[in-house]
């Protein structure tokens, strides 16, 4: 864990309000860090549905495989996230290892470990040592109290400068209904470590079915909107878990995502979404500017998220932005490489407001000093217009700095 | 231009002979650079054919769009390449300057514009003066001379640290015949330049067609091979002359890339293109190791290629080999994001021929210490086997340094 906090770091604390149904305790269990906590768990009341989504890649964690292998029946009771060691590409050991580490936690939850979900988060190929978990997890069982998302978001923290949570309370029906998120990023571009791990909870009496469908769609323009170096991990895992005890003060149990009921609902879990991917941004490995990428006129939106995934993966894009050097020339490039629809002559390119090519070529009333001190800016929007068609899309990400590399090459040695 | 040579460039000079019917001359315009040639011209005898493959960007440069559009005919008189400006993203001010340019060199070289070739390499963005090759052309024309081949690389170098070059001597029929090229690389990586160049030129009776054809076939493993930064570049040119000068000594004309008489020479050629495109690899910005990745037991050659470059492009593998720490876990996650079948309990992984992992786990032979050691090479093999099939690729990359962020984000400042 770095020391420094990230200058992007929101300036605020989140007041996290509980959600009935949800209790957390956590331990340091020395899995890798030293004087620190490490293991969470979360003990969720019977009747507690659950979603997730997880990363895409063909080598995934062993929890992973857990969790997508559990979700089938959409109950949940418990949830163990540690840090410290990701327990990918450990083979045979990995898969005893989520199997002891859900066992111990089905004991201490007095449940079944078919409902109990697993997220790790570390290094990559050293074995996880799961008897470590043996009287942590009972002991975590007996102590878990409602209230301290702070705690719970710091022990699933592995080289992030700042814990990210985020809340939002909406009607459902006539009730109050409480969505509270947590996330540990930076993960991405860390060394040995690769994870993005995010965990969603709600009061909301609302169906796993339901809950996935609103999940998958919310993920689209948040978590899968943000890019820190284009790494995507063997452990990124997203879950959302729904209580169901607003039933109990009048909310109305959903069982199909298109209910026209869940419409703020919908709404407030993309903004808690938006709300944390948005911080794992902020807290990309040795970022010192936020960038969004907007791209406008594209054929499509998918065509539109290429290009915009483009030029947020760029290596030049990013080291202009960390030298506050607005670079369109770069821009040019990584449209040109998406291999999307894109007419040069066509395309608009401005940093922070100010348009600095158009028709294909330098904007005539570019004004250097002008956008320099634009660029001094620690958020930096790129808004890119190509022209063709109505496709829109927004991605995230952080410049590449110094920094990084001392994180990722350094680390090791 | 850095003034510290890469220290993974060759150690000794390429020796060049002659290839009839080409001739050189360089000059400072001082299109952007001080004190240094920053304009080739090359003439080529009357009779000469040409073939070339570019960049596949949707935004190419002016003098890209040029040549492919003048690559129809198959002739080549003249070849005017200047390194400082990419006259790229420059609008119609870009189609004017390639005329202009082109019509000053076919007056000095006494041809058709249609006979010019033309490439840049620079900032883009910036419109190109190219009045300032006015009467340097027609001076260029008159000195011309064969042989200066180490001047000709340095004229079209920008941020390169050492010159390009390679040669090959065969038999055609029971002639004998030369391949001489050159190339510019780290433009790839470089600010603004993002430019990649490479000329080839042989004395070897071959039509335009079959040299195309042949050029085509060399890239896929040369050039197209190498990555730096996953950044491609608007300006990518790769043009092949023959002069055909040697049917004069008996080599035979070959109308059809695929004459069994062309053997040696499609072989001589491709260790040409393979020997300036790992140039380019050792030249990647801020480079201090040179990484051959090798992906074996894919289900085609195309997914072992994919697969090869998501490894390649991992900023995360590579600060890993910058920080000499053989991070396996990092080359898994680098398997799992390429979207290519992959079975992770198959996977096997070598670093410089010491395996580390096996069956998708540690190998338990696995010794850190030799490990470490041979990580201390300049030269990094990540052999990768995947279990599946026999697909086969092999791509080139260098490692991701602090310098990479300090020439890139410090440019303009």
């Amino acid at each position: 864990m770095s020391s420094a906090i990230s200058p992007l770091a929101p300036t605020e604390i989140t007041d996290m309000p509980a959600v009935a149904g949800v209790k957390f305790a956590t331990a340091a269990a020395g899995i890798r860090y030293k004087g620190r906590t490490d293991v969470l768990l979360a003990i969720l009341d019977r009747g507690t549905t659950v979603a997730g989504v997880f990363t895409q890649s063909k080598c995934p964690s062993a929890p992973v495989e857990w969790c997508r292998a559990k979700l089938k029946s959409g109950k949940a009771r418990a949830l163990v996230v540690n840090s410290g060691n990701a327990n990918a590409f450990t083979g045979k050991t990995g898969r005893q290892a989520t199997a002891l580490t859900a066992a111990l936690a089905a004991k201490a939850a007095g449940c079944s470990p078919n409902e109990v979900f697993l997220a790790s988060t570390g290094v990559i190929g050293e074995p996880l040592d799961a008897t470590k978990f043996d009287g942590v997890l009972a002991t975590l069982a007996e102590t878990a109290a409602p209230g301290d998302w702070m705690s719970a978001a710091k022990a699933i923290m592995t080289t992030d400068t700042f814990p990210k949570l985020a809340t939002a309370t909406v009607k459902l029906g006539k009730a109050n209904v409480t969505i509270n998120g947590m996330a540990k990023g930076a993960g991405m571009i860390m060394p040995d470590m690769a994870t993005m791990l995010s965990f969603v909870f709600t009061d909301a009496p609302i169906s796993a079915s339901a809950l996935q469908s609103l999940l998958r769609d919310g993920v689209e323009d948040t978590f899968n909107a943000v890019t820190i170096d284009g790494d995507t991990s063997t452990s990124d895992t997203l879950l959302a878990f729904a209580t169901g005890h607003a039933a109990a003060s009048g909310a109305p149990k959903i069982s199909r995502a298109g209910d026209p009921r869940l419409k703020a609902f919908t709404k407030a879990l993309h903004t808690v979404l938006a709300d944390l991917s948005e911080q794992v941004a902020r807290d990309g490995e040795g970022a010192r500017k936020l960038i969004e990428i907007i791209v406008e006129g594209a054929v499509s939106k998918k065509s539109a998220r290429k290009i915009a995934m483009s030029v947020a993966n760029s290596p030049l894009v990013k080291t202009a932005i960390a030298g506050e050097d607005a670079n369109w020339g770069r821009v040019v490039m990584a449209v040109g490489k998406a291999g999307e629809p894109a007419n040069r002559d066509k395309l608009s390119i401005s940093f922070n407001g100010i348009r600095v090519a158009k028709s294909g070529a330098r904007d005539p009333s570019y004004n250097e000093q002008e956008v320099s001190a634009a660029m001094k800016n620690p958020k930096i929007q790129i808004r890119i217009g190509l022209g063709l068609g109505k496709g829109r899309d927004r991605v995230l990400t952080c410049d590449l700095t110094k920094e990084y590399i001392a994180i990722n090459a350094d680390y090791r040695s």
